[in-house]
């Protein structure tokens, strides 16, 4: 298993794959929706942390971003752990728990860790999205999400 | 991509992924971990659809599930949708949505279809569950989960 603590055993994809991951999430942090949709596969299928279910293709990926983007704090970041890349061939799959950080206390984006796994393919020689699952727990006795500040 | 509407363009490899999901899906139905387990690497990274955010390791998996399964219904069935597999080498990757149907209908493992996303490495021949990522998406305004018949 390749992780960040094993800088030594990295190959060129590899480090591609994590460059994208960190593209991703410095355009969701600037909101900046032109840098983040062609980091997708146009036929990429997306669950996300909230309804709908799945949202199917980056063109309906972008509309749902700029229906979100009102919502979404300024001048946030996005602090990644425990992230895990692995590459065979022309597919890659990561996974790791992030949060948005740098929000007014009181804000509910900032509330809480959340899980992410990705898997991407390597189309004419470029890594792109092809597959995002975001999520947080729920607690099935409440059915309320399971937020927490330490997972 | 490769769906099950195009069985012409699958090969040895996705196959026996395919034959994994069905193997897990069987066991789980079944509540036989004996030959769920297996189906897992000794260093699996899970993030299930209840808490905690992460399990690691094929060990206590099994021990999450010995908790759980008594609260898991009897002569169950995983219907799933939408499966989508993806080989790439020795790596290989999957998400579908599913349900647990033939339950009685109060209850509360069948109000909801998930969403599952997997990983799978190739180990000495043989495929195996490298990472799991099972969800329900969560409104963001109430803060429960958004359960649904109809995904």
């Amino acid at each position: 298993m390749t992780t960040l603590d094993r800088p030594a055993t990295r190959t060129h994809d590899e480090d591609q794959v994590r460059q994208l991951i960190a593209d991703q999430l410095a355009a969701i942090a600037a909101k900046d929706l032109d840098r983040l949709i062609p980091l997708y596969a146009a036929d990429a299928v997306m669950y996300d942390v909230k309804p709908p279910y799945q949202t199917a293709g980056a063109a309906a990926w972008r509309a749902m971003w700029e229906q979100c983007l009102p919502y979404f704090p300024d001048g946030c970041r996005l602090e990644t752990r425990d992230l895990h890349v692995h590459v065979g061939g022309e597919l890659a799959t990561a996974h790791w728990l992030f949060r948005i950080t740098d929000v007014p206390a009181d804000h509910p984006a900032g509330q809480t860790w959340m899980r992410s796994t990705a898997a991407y393919r390597k189309l004419r020689g470029r890594w792109v999205i092809a597959h995002e699952h975001a999520s947080v727990p729920f607690d099935p006795l409440t059915g309320r999400a399971a937020f927490t500040l330490d997972p």
